[in-house]
């Protein structure tokens, strides 16, 4: 199992960079449904090393949480530790994802959907 | 007058960028309270062209409103407009500068007070 920050070690400032980027906003737009989702369903047109830094950056700010199932890794969004430590903040980028329409956009380009 | 996008420009990746930093949290914090605030009274120990590059960061992605005011800059956080685009982020974001001890803890190094 790679390395996941604990809820108490979450810091705002990574998690405000692993944000911050189409890419990832495009990832939590996925795992907005709270569902686990293997790590090749999500985006499309990105290598691999591309999605495993990614991932990477994602985890390590405690933002996903990702575990090996056979072959893939399934991901999932970490929303009651974010929001344990940063109320109202999760909720608000999935506002944003899901209502925002240059946010939606942003994201798109990224998504099979 | 420096470049400020306008509400409709602002965007997601930009301001969670923006806000990614320990240094430009500490600014949000002392910006929470809405008034402007002078660009040299903010910030304890950091260097003019470093303070330049922070201001700078947060005025493009439309976080903070920049103004000349004699031999001074005065700074505003953009607080209506980033609550039209991203309805209750910066709130989350506060709320956590205030109440949570570990982000807290982050910013206080960077504060004279």
């Amino acid at each position: 199992m790679k390395y996941h920050p604990s809820s108490e070690q979450l810091r705002l400032d990574n998690v405000m960079v692993a944000l911050g980027h189409p890419i990832r906003l495009a990832v939590i737009r996925v795992l907005a449904d709270g569902a686990e989702h293997s790590c090749g369903s999500i985006l499309s047109g990105i290598s691999k090393s591309t999605l495993t830094h990614h991932w990477r950056v994602l985890r390590d700010a405690g933002v996903i949480f990702q575990r090996p199932s056979g072959r893939e890794n399934l991901l999932k969004l970490r929303t009651k530790d974010l929001e344990a430590r940063f109320p109202g903040l999760m909720a608000s980028v999935l506002l944003a994802l899901a209502q925002d329409s240059f946010t939606i956009a942003l994201t798109n380009d990224y998504l099979s959907e």
